[in-house]
C-alpha cells in the first residue's frame, strides 16, 4: 500500500524525533512503538536496516471512529514508520483513506489523513510550524 | 471491516489472559497493547465498555510479508481485539487476507489468517492445545 510519505536527509533517529514532535502538534500521541529491526535481530537472527513501527492515535479521531462502527478498533492505531533507505530516511504513514475505504468513513478519514500529511511535511521540514 | 472473532463467556481480563496464551501458542507475541477506554477516559473524559487493542506479530510471517513489498510495514502488526459485549467478551483478531489483499501476499496471508484462526478458537475452548 501506499502511504503519506516523505523521505527526509537524516538518520531515522532524527526522522523519529521530528515526526514524533510533528504528530503530537497535529494530535497524535504515539501509544506504541515496534524496532522491528531489534525484533527481527533477537527472534529469527536477521539483519536487516533500521525499521520502526510507531503507532499514532488522535483520540478524537479514533471515539468518532468507533462511534460509526466499532470494528474499525480491528485498524487502530494508525501506523507511521521509520525506516532507512537509500539517500536517508522514509517518514509513512499509513492513509486511513485507503485503511478505512466505506464511504461512511470519508469525511473523518480525510480529515486524519490532511492532518497526517501535515505532520509528515513537517518532520521533513516543508512547512513552517503553527 | 469483518474480523477472525468469537465471543466468549468470560471477562474481558480472562479473555486477554487466553487469546495471549493461544496467540504464543501459534507463534504470534504481543509487541504493543494499547487500553483504548483507559485512553479515551485520560484524553477525553469518555466512559466505554473495556477495549484493548493488542499487537500481535509472528516474526517469519512478518519478515516475509516485508520481504514481498517492504510497504506491508504500514499494516504490521496485527490487531487483536479484546472488547466487552453484550454477553461475554469479542476477542477478533483482524484477517491478514483482507489487511493484504494483493495477490502477492495470498499465499502468506493465508497462513497466517489460519493460525489466528486457530488461536481465537482455541482462546474460546473450541479446540485443544498441540
Amino acid at each position: 500500500m501506499k502511504g503519506i510519505e516523505v523521505i527526509v536527509d537524516r538518520t531515522p533517529a532524527d526522522a523519529e524525533v521530528a515526526i514524533r514532535e510533528s504528530l503530537a502538534a497535529e494530535g497524535f500521541g504515539v501509544l506504541t512503538e515496534i524496532d522491528v529491526a531489534a525484533t527481527l535481530k533477537a527472534k529469527l537472527g536477521i539483519d536487516r536496516p533500521p525499521l520502526k513501527i510507531l503507532g499514532a492515535c488522535n483520540p478524537t479521531f479514533a471515539h468518532r471512529a468507533l462511534e460509526l462502527d466499532p470494528s474499525v478498533s480491528l485498524l487502530l492505531p494508525c501506523n507511521v514508520v521509520v525506516e532507512a533507505v537509500e539517500g536517508g530516511t522514509r517518514i509513512a504513514a499509513a492513509d486511513p483513506r485507503e485503511l478505512m475505504d466505506d464511504p461512511m468513513f470519508a469525511e473523518l478519514a480525510g480529515e486524519a489523513a490532511a492532518r497526517l500529511r501535515v505532520a509528515v511535511d513537517r518532520a521533513a521540514g516543508r512547512a513552517r510550524p503553527a
